[in-house]
């Protein structure tokens, strides 16, 4: 049983955090674009970053932040334009939002994180963002974390947002988080958008360790189309306004807050991976039976990766062929003579012999599994035992679509 | 200037070669399923297979052939089914084609190697190849490679064919291919189905190393889908009936040879990508300033297999931060501030800064690649130069369509 509940709201669940999300105009499209998450008072800042060479400058600013203050007050976020890819003048915008904000929240610059998603290549519209910053400020709200959540978007269909309640020493502790994601988003890298809120109050060394091992089993096991953005950022801020003691080692308290944020970056994970662009269901890959948990997440993660694989699933076809071969081609050494493949209650395949199985109600239970409702009953559940070892994970994905090529053939032009 | 020139022909170019193609039956749909390639006296043998943990018995079975006895007299190709992921059946079935085609043939069982491509989890219709053998021998002939580079395609639009021909010490060598590939191609694996024939002289050890150097720059270098065979194979025979002499160590003669060879396999791997399924173009990724030819190789798979940059392409949408972004992540360090991107002519980023550049013009450069005559003037070429080395590569893929996902989606029901 876990060991919280979930709750109503999203990043301003838990105490002390406000935020907003208004239209600036940085959109051709008027949707909202521009979103401030803000702590009152200052938090605890841990982040988890795109390990690609190509990097937007807001990410190798945070990095810089981070490394030399663990703690923020407020993170800016702007939809429309990656910052990507921009050179000398996209760093200085990066500075120039940075300061903008902390004038206008009266903080330091160096209490304020940044983060942008959009069109690589394309410089913040800075003018637009300068007459943004004060009427953001000024819809902050105890209760705008969805506004904020709607403001990150790109091609995501649904906002992503949880909140998650739980005791520690007697009093409440709360989670929340929101997130975007769709297209471009590839495993074993830091992540694409995603912010976390916590009261709790916790060690920096320690928030650092939970963020980068959840991110292992979460974020780092989601795939859409195998490419990883520039932009890709975590962040996670505990303001310790819960009240509670300081959890500053592991141990009984620190295991239960662990769990409830890996919980937080799981729901975010396989949202964004069921709002994968086109895509007409979540795959959940299991696997289990390798040498090691590490190589179990690298078989799951190929499968979910793989376009033959995602394309049978949106043709509804049972086609374990190709999970055998994604399976194969991990890179993780296995005997295929003990290869078992299941797709829900089907066993397809055992000790590496294919089976005869009911193919088209195998096939109905794609159809069925496709049909259901939203992160609830639209999984496809694909399991796999490598029979080598105790080594499991687990990784999501979503199915290949002619719609994935339609979005991504016609995105800037 | 190469050191050669195209001749008509194919497998069966090079003195000494006979080859078929017939219908046994194992294709549903009736096209032509069973292939014999044939040399009138024993052969070098080299091959390089996939390195999936998931095999076709015929891929094990050839690797422990060609360990015990490098060389061969005929190779058998079974098209509809791909003999992978049938256990010990699938191997007992294996041995038999090998012994039936032997008897044929009345040669030894150790001179045959056998290939199969098609479903994956089927095996091969045995009743239909049983009877199909005799007929199959029946119809080597002397030009009857075309029938079997048509025999060996599935979803392959088109047959791929070569034929080269250089002089060593005076005397005319030949060498021709044919290859079958379109889905389930991934580079740093072996390769798809292709098959070399050359009546050089030389040395087993040799002929081997080259064969591998070869893949490395071509085959391996090749990516539709990201997805690799459980059956990629490539083998190359060479069985000295140019009656030049032997060529046991490199030198000049050895650099002809292995210059051939390579470009031999460069247009097959060209010729695959460009047949990738639903593409409308080729994409030629061409990557220098790498650390070295390794990373740079990388790097230009990186990007070829990208299925942002590959949805752009089809969409003729000159997007160079989707280049920038696959480059970034393909695990080779370089300074984002030295980035270099050129399509076709028009330079799209310098030292790491975009470029205005003619947006139309470049939208209509895509246009005119993909409608040009096939696989001469329909291939889109991305220049990147990362400014860090003096290493270089070149990788080869497609667009990524609405038919690709068409064709994926219902394969096997």
């Amino acid at each position: 049983m876990a060991d919280w509940q979930v709750i109503e709201g999203n990043i301003t669940a838990p105490k002390g955090f406000k935020a907003a999300g208004i239209t600036a105009g940085l959109k051709p499209s008027g949707s909202p674009d521009l979103s401030l998450i803000y702590s009152e008072t200052e938090a605890i800042a841990a982040g988890v970053f795109t390990t690609s060479q190509v990097r937007a400058a807001c990410v190798d600013y945070c990095r810089q932040r981070l490394q030399a203050k663990a703690s923020a007050r407020a993170i800016l976020v702007n939809s429309g334009q990656a910052n990507a890819g921009t050179g000398k003048q996209g760093w200085d915008d990066a500075v120039e939002s940075a300061q903008l904000l902390a004038q206008g929240l009266n903080i330091s610059p160096e209490s304020i994180l940044l983060a942008s998603t959009g069109v690589i290549g394309q410089r913040i519209k800075m003018e637009q963002l300068r007459q943004g910053i004060t009427p953001l400020i000024q819809s902050l709200a105890p209760n705008g974390g969805d506004k904020a959540a709607r403001a990150i978007m790109t091609t995501d269909l649904v906002p992503k947002t949880i909140a998650l309640e739980t005791e520690i020493d007697g009093r409440p502790v709360r989670m929340g988080g929101i997130a975007k994601g769709s297209g471009m988003i590839h495993p074993n890298m830091a992540t694409m958008l995603a912010f976390v809120t916590c009261d709790a109050a916790v060690s920096t060394a320690l928030w650092q360790q939970m963020l980068s091992r959840a991110t292992q089993k979460t974020f780092n096991q989601v795939t859409v189309d195998g490419d990883t953005s520039t932009n890709d950022s975590l962040f996670a801020l505990a303001n310790g306004e819960s009240r509670t003691a300081a959890i500053t080692e592991m141990g009984p308290n620190a295991e239960k807050l662990e769990a409830m944020l890996t919980a937080v970056c799981q729901h975010l994970a396989k949202a964004i991976a069921r709002d994968g662009e086109g895509a007409t269901c979540l795959m959940e890959i299991q696997v289990t039976g390798a040498p090691d948990d590490q190589s179990a997440r690298a078989v799951a993660r190929t499968i979910a990766g793989s376009s033959l694989v995602k394309s049978a699933v949106f043709g509804r076809d049972p086609n374990w062929g190709r999970i055998a071969g994604a399976a194969g081609r991990a890179g993780v050494k296995f005997d295929q003579n003990n290869l078992l493949i299941k797709l829900g209650n089907y066993v397809l395949m055992d000790q590496g012999q294919p089976l005869e199985f009911d193919r088209p109600g195998a096939s109905n239970y794609l159809k069925q599994a496709a049909s259901g409702a939203y992160l609830e009953q639209d999984t496809v559940l694909i399991q796999v035992d490598l029979g080598t070892g105790s080594g499991q994970g687990t990784a999501w994905g979503c199915d290949l679509s002619y719609d994935y090529v339609r979005i991504n053939a016609d995105y800037t032009t």
